[in-house]
């Protein structure tokens, strides 16, 4: 752990999103004697980029409704020294100090006590024929929100091709249609939604087809080509066709923003990201990471994993800025749990699939059940599938995904509370569940899966 | 734990609702070769009661829907020799014989192997000058609720007066307002929900309030007079006031059925429900019990207690029926979790509240919070109250409240979770669940709550 942080000492983070601004907010609150440099290089802090395909979609109007806090907010409520606009280029973790870019592009340097790594990921490009063309998008930063909006308002977009099924795509292609803007998705592999079981993403690809998405699995882009005005993409080439469009949206994945950490002598996991201890701290002892640039702890499969989120992003902030300043908090592990909606389902999931669970080398039996969100008589009930995964010889939870109407896929929550309990099958069943007609089945629908799982065990 | 059902031996369960027909259900499935008897009081098996104010209100319309099975479908499914109309009067659990009256009124006797208690538990009727008039009613039976629903549609009542503010007349409050019916909820203790603390059920009264209903809280009833056509109910007189009523619904609780069990010397715990061990197995070896006629551990307290709950009903019938044909099945504990929506708000509680708590002896902190149910500037979002009760020594989580609108109870399933798993406050901040705007903030309001928890440990 680093040492204490002396009187007075200065931490600097770089990063001022979910992980960055937690930090920086936490470690001022323990020790306002503290300076706290939070370095940024885009204009905005702590923006939700989970909101922004529904500012594209316009149910959010505003884009002031991205922005949970802004920077004066820290500047003045908080006392934390924001600086937009001013990007890191080198972090030298001997001498304590980083080097950065003033807004003006002057570049200079700040020395010190403890730094936070808070750099996040950045959405990946193929490197693939006419990816650099106008109308070729992708949608991570706030600029990207911005200026997607700003095209959609236009009008011009007709038809939209989304490259990747995962849940930015499905959101974007929620938002697309709620335009009136055709949508195509084109997934390589072959189901959308890679966190889940292909069974599972079935009910969303119905889903997607009942609302007039076109969905392409196990289809390759090869490529875009522009239109016959010239000045931007009118086609995309997968799976040997070429396919008119508008716009492209890239939504296949990202990547841990990992070259200052690298480039710094810092330790990377196999993963990729940066490796980190339980405390957050890296293998430069002053020097700690925290989100989406970072490894993190899994309770479902016992170890360090990348699986960037929100949430983790906040919960490893709090324990960095914590740590940073002297602390001894431990990150408590996260089990990957994540949910979207998508037209009129949800879906959830946590922990292990029964594919991932077979990826890393897992025994892994699976239960799925059919049940109700309400009692099955009470008007506004909807259809909800629980899957879960677990150890075929000890029940061990391994993880859980749920698909189905409003209602549906809070409920993962439990599965992801008995994963950090470790639980078995048989104690998820024991849980006291509420339960109410308009509400719940008498039997919550984990419940009923839980049981089903039991029956599995050998 | 009794011996092991022999070959082609006999249960006997009395009462066929829900924990009656779970323990049937289960001990068949076992064990094919075991006849299995259930007497029912009533026409009616696997009924849902917490449906009746869904019927009443007309959002339920057929009273087949209140049906989950017919006692046909356990006769000819299961296997399951159900007796309809037909009460138990006495048992033997020495002779091993239960005394019966068949459908005719005609006594007889039958032997078992093991017996199920499963009598469940009855409407409290206060011994209130009035209380046996015409229009003065419960509603726990089948044939109560039918009763009522006739009522109700005969178009004659103007004015109802519930007597007791807990679910049922909660429920019942909505569902007589949706009929137009003026509802007044009388209520002896200082707030509505005594499973809530004040200050949480302050939120449902304010629900009531606005939607019309009056509280009178603080207010004892003392009895009832007829009006003036003497053909039934005219007056309730509660706090020295004489109010004008048409009905009387009596919701002041229930009483655990009890009386065939210490006729046959069966010990009750001190609750006066009667004393099971984690087998479902009562002080006669050869009798076990189940459901609301019973006590049940308590992974709050530590201790058992005597919480009727449906949920509970269902699980400890499971366990009795398979401990019945000689299994060694344990129930999971409960954690009294409840919930129900009132009007436009949900309420869920779990575990114990810092009133119950202090009751109790244990000594007791709370947190409480106020969040979005979803993000908060998704469409749709509406406000979450979350209170959670804790050690404030070692930060033990005891049990957790919410009160919100939709979206909000289930909730309290995740610190039930947390509850069995006999987690800290601190073990559930950093539990990782899940966030999408249309579903949750980022840091869903349980964990925002367990975090202001942690910030009152000492």
């Amino acid at each position: 752990m680093p040492s204490a942080m002396r009187e007075g000492g200065r931490l600097v983070v770089i990063g001022g999103v979910a992980a960055g601004m937690s930090a920086a907010s936490r470690a001022r609150r323990l020790r306002p004697d503290v300076e706290v440099v939070v370095f940024e290089k885009g204009g905005d802090v702590s923006y939700g980029a989970c909101l922004m395909p529904y500012f594209i979609s316009g149910q959010i109007e505003k884009r002031e409704d991205l922005i949970q806090y802004h920077a004066d907010f820290f500047r003045r409520e908080r006392g934390i020294d924001v600086r937009l606009n001013s990007p890191v280029t080198a972090v030298d973790p001997r001498r304590k100090t980083v080097t950065f870019r003033d807004p003006a592009g002057k570049e200079d340097h700040l020395d010190f006590d403890a730094l936070v790594l808070a750099t996040g990921a950045r959405a990946f490009k193929p490197p693939l024929p006419g990816v650099g063309m106008p109308g070729v998008v992708t949608l991570r930063s706030l600029a990207d929100g911005e200026a997607l909006r700003q095209t959609i308002d236009s009008g011009t977009v007709r038809r939209a091709t989304i490259v990747g099924g995962g849940y930015i795509g499905m959101e974007m292609a929620e938002g697309l249609t709620s335009r009136r803007v055709e949508v195509t998705v084109l997934e390589l592999l072959p189901h959308v939604l890679s966190t889940f079981d292909a069974d599972m993403a079935a009910l969303v690809e119905k889903e997607l087809a009942d609302k007039g998405v076109r969905v392409r699995t196990s289809t390759e882009v090869q490529g875009f080509e522009p239109g016959k005005s010239g000045d931007g993409v009118g086609y995309v080439v997968a799976g040997g066709q070429r396919l008119e469009t508008d716009l492209v949206l890239l939504a296949v994945g990202v990547r841990p923003n990992v070259s200052l950490a690298e480039s710094a002598g810092i330790e990377l996991g196999a993963s990729g990201a940066i490796k980190v201890d339980a405390r957050q701290i890296t293998s430069e002892p002053s020097v700690l990471a925290a989100g989406d640039c970072c490894e993190a702890y899994n309770v479902a499969t016992g170890k360090a994993g990348w699986i960037p989120l929100g949430t983790t992003a906040n919960k490893q902030g709090r324990v960095a800025g914590e740590n940073a300043v002297g602390g001894n908090a431990r990150f408590g592990g996260m089990a990957g749990t994540n949910a979207t909606k998508i037209f009129d389902l949800e879906a959830g999931q946590t922990g292990l699939t029964e594919q991932a669970a077979k990826r890393a080398g897992v025994r892994a039996e699976s239960a799925k059940i059919k049940s109700t969100t309400l009692a099955h008589v009470y008007p506004g009930t909807n259809a909800i599938i629980v899957k879960l995964v677990f150890e075929p010889d000890t029940g061990r939870l391994l993880g859980g995904q749920i698909v189905g109407g409003r209602g549906a896929a809070k409920r993962i929550d439990t599965v992801a509370t008995a994963l950090h309990a470790r639980m078995t099958v048989g104690e998820l069943e024991g849980i006291d569940m509420s339960y109410a007609p308009p509400l719940s089945p008498v039997w919550d629908p984990v419940l009923i899966a839980a049981r089903q799982s039991g029956k599995k065990i050998s």
